[in-house]
């Protein structure tokens, strides 16, 4: 963070992005190494000229449209951020207060909210199956509208988080990572354990462990996924981060042992999820609308969870970590922190209080991230924008 | 839409539109012809500044406030984007998160919303006799606050709906029709169709085919009005339309059979409407808090309805129109299109598909209509702005 | 307000208010006259600006993050239009849509709200001893923040009503006053009733007259507050205005003689309100879940209202006052107004009537008060950024 602008146009101009161009941000996995570096890079380059107080402003009016199928703060807040970093206002889709349950498409809906529009923000994460099609689907519609006539620009999508995967918290997440270990060079061969933790709660998304194995597999790192006996997660993105952990001189690895995922481990990131099966059974009773088929799952998957209280991360465990209880923590938050918001839960709050720091930092890259996704894909040369705005000047706050 | 600004600058030159200037939009036909023309022009040379990436923010700051009294997301993001393309941040006045049922009068409450307001975007066409009269309050307590030094600006208010009139609608919807055939002057004498179509929903609001009636039969169209018997629209509109047919040199009739308004029509605009009258009826049933009733005339109307499941448009209607299957098909959207979004419906799904992209350009209109409003109502010299955001070139999106 | 800017900052040029810089707005009493002083004259200067279409945008992007935890409209709408003024887009909290009851702390939250927030607005009246409390919370917390370096600003907290002090009313209210009198020396040895008022409904919050009585009381004035017995504000309160008012050569005591507070009194300032230990008693039952206990507390306490519905402003109250009729008439609003929203309220139709357009005045002042205050936080040297805007003298609707 040291760094001049310069910095990261030199490393820009080293990288090939120029497909990123009118596209979208679905899955990381579905870009290219260089496409990856070219968002962490812009990133920290917005960053930078805001912490000289240059204005990033590229937009002089448009539309940032956020449509948030789940309740939420800090992606709702990233999103707002980003849109504003660059100038656009936020307008949300509140699909209770709009008539798209009346019975029209997801094609007329996404044109008909489109006419300004710049960017698209969709979190849904909520059903199997479902979140990252009905992504696909607001952009079929979008594109078409576009090359209709209808639209005078393509909205890009930013995917908040999906059945799938939830790129730009894997993104900031291992931005993170970059930064601590000062280099994404240094990360070669570092060991990470993704590993499933205790919660009270269940059918938290399967999207951040998802994300994390399908980013970190293609850094070269050891990348291991740990979780009791059930907690399988989507077996499709298995085989990416196997596929990608062997192009990357990485590994992948899957064990049912929170111990042999933690010994050694460079980086831990412990976080409850729900199991993927039964996420899948969930979406089919949803569909179904079978109502005491969810309570009765709800009830199993509780006592499932209850039979693993003793995945909790306490110092115990960090202690044989590679750097105890100073090893990077890992957490996109909230965390279900034992004896604070929680009897049990995922974390003790000694091992979390002296993490509490890492984490704001790691989540202060989400707005960057979500912006340069952004970014990439308004501008034909995004190296000449940044340029521009250095040069320019403009003070975001007047001095 | 090939045009330069300079085209557009030639027609308002010709165009005596200076009353507008401070004014407001509640009726079109409470505006002069040059005053209508004016709307059509500076929408479409906003909309060709945009396309060049000009920016068209004419406020530095400034806000627009919104208060809809149902549910809505075209009108919603219609407004947001227009507001946005001329600089003004958005602020919904949600009535039920506000202390306004506290007691207090319109005038107040329009006061204290309206320090920095300029423009007030009003949705409220639920009850009869009260949507327009509602804005009329509003205008009157912002008007009497500028005056008195309480406001430093007076909020111009766009009608965003009302028990009488869809002005944006209907604007967006006749400037469509201009597009479609190249042209005000080729409008003339010819037909279309404002008809009722069968719904399996019940109270859809007047204000589309009032509004259509109210625009077209000023412009030398041949207007039917077609719906079943008991299907009546606002008397007083249907005097309106009259008289000004008479006075364009077109023509104004009602029939009871769609066929007939369909044979040989130039343009067709089937929708759903609720019967006039049982709306009156309905408005005092809510007046009087009376569910027993409301529900009971709720059942009424969708039995009425249900005799008229024939008043569909399908491609056997539409052979019989001017131009047989291509004839210009118009709706506001959503529609209620039968076999997609319900059983039995407005428009067959093959049709609806056929004119599915007219519908969306057609749609793409209310914003720039929106904001065209606005601009006409904030300068004193309208042509002389556009001339400078053309000569400023400020871009937009940063090139 | 038919001054220059100049005159404005010859007024700041002799007041010293370096400490405001990188500050927030708590309490006015933790103020000094002169920050108090640079308050006033900064909103005065921020709508001359205003009034002569000259920008005040000093934001080029930025955020100003609401959180309401009642509902509100005008305090709403005063702190968007506050932000909207000096280029701030506005991201509501709105704790129902997010995920903030998961048991996360208010540091974590603040946190995460922050990275781009400029400013946060907290309207937090309800509890007891929790308001201004939690406040403080959101402060500490966001200033670690940005010492960890985790924020790269420190967000300035503007206090929006708590439940010791409402000091954007109160600072609204007296710039009134001071309008009214033609300048703070005027006010010296004038006599305010800050009474109490009767109103069918309970619970009104105590940070309006604490507000008033913790302003007033430094300003040179006698204030009298007047209440029935057992409606006593906050003894703390009481304890800053009486030694604020010895310090200021003015004068506070306290009457359970609504006549003896209006008798001669310069300014009137009825309202309604709860009585400090109700408000004390009902927290506790909230803290509790005790709905059986609230339910009880709110019949014991309308009925305690019911005694003291003479408690009321009418044209023969108002005779007594130093100027009759016209003697200078206050209010937050919105009002109980007798006979309009109640059968029996604080004041008569024809009492507020007469003074209605005053009212909205003072209302006016609250979105140039909230701006004074970001203002004020968040440059070094506010003066030379009032001249700058003056020279740049850049449009704020284009001409």
């Amino acid at each position: 963070m040291a760094k001049n602008l310069q910095d990261y146009i030199d490393i820009l101009n080293k990288l090939d992005f120029k497909n990123m161009y009118e596209g979208d941000f679905f899955l990381t996995w579905e870009k290219t190494p260089d496409e990856i570096k070219a968002v962490w890079t812009v990133a920290d380059a917005l960053r930078c000229l805001r912490e000289q107080n240059i204005s990033t402003r590229v937009f002089d009016s448009g539309l940032g449209i956020s449509l948030f199928r789940d309740n939420s703060t800090r992606t709702r807040f990233s999103f707002s951020s980003a849109c504003n970093l660059l100038g656009l206002a936020v307008q949300d889709l509140d699909e209770k207060k709009s008539q798209v349950a009346h019975g029209e498409t997801v094609r007329e809906t996404a044109t008909m909210i489109s006419f300004m529009a710049d960017v698209i923000g969709i979190r849904d994460d909520m059903y199997i199956g479902k979140g990252n099609a009905y992504m696909h689907t607001v952009v079929d519609s979008v594109t078409q509208a576009f090359e209709d006539g209808e639209l005078e620009q393509k909205p890009t999508l930013v995917n908040l988080q999906c059945d799938i995967d939830h790129p730009t918290q894997a993104l900031a997440d291992s931005l993170h990572m970059i930064h601590e270990f000062g280099g994404l060079e240094n990360l070669k061969g570092k060991k990470i354990a993704m590993s499933w933790a205790y919660s009270p709660s269940y059918g938290k998304p399967l999207s951040v462990p998802q994300g994390i194995i399908g980013i970190c597999s293609r850094m070269g790192m050891d990348v291991v996924l740990a979780h009791p006996e059930g907690y399988e997660v989507m077996g499709d993105v298995v085989d990416v981060a196997k596929k990608q952990a062997a192009e990357s001189g990485g590994s992948f690895t899957i064990t049912n042992d929170m111990k042999e995922a933690f010994k050694d481990a460079d980086i831990v990131y412990p976080k409850s999820w729900a199991p993927f099966k039964a996420m899948e059974i969930r979406t089919d009773l949803y569909g179904k609308g079978d109502q005491a088929g969810i309570d009765a799952l709800e009830k199993e998957l509780l006592k499932q969870n209850a039979e693993h209280m003793d995945w909790v991360v306490d110092e115990d465990l960090m202690k044989i970590t590679k750097n105890g209880l100073d090893t990077l923590y890992m957490h996109p938050l909230p965390a279900d922190i034992q004896g604070i918001s929680c009897e049990h839960g995922e974390v003790t709050a000694d091992v979390f209080d002296r993490h509490r720091d890492e984490m704001y930092k790691e989540a202060s890259n989400k707005p960057y991230i979500i912006a340069a996704m952004i970014f990439l894909a308004k501008f034909a040369d995004p190296v000449a924008i940044l340029k521009r705005l250095e040069a320019e000047g403009k003070q975001r706050l007047m001095k």
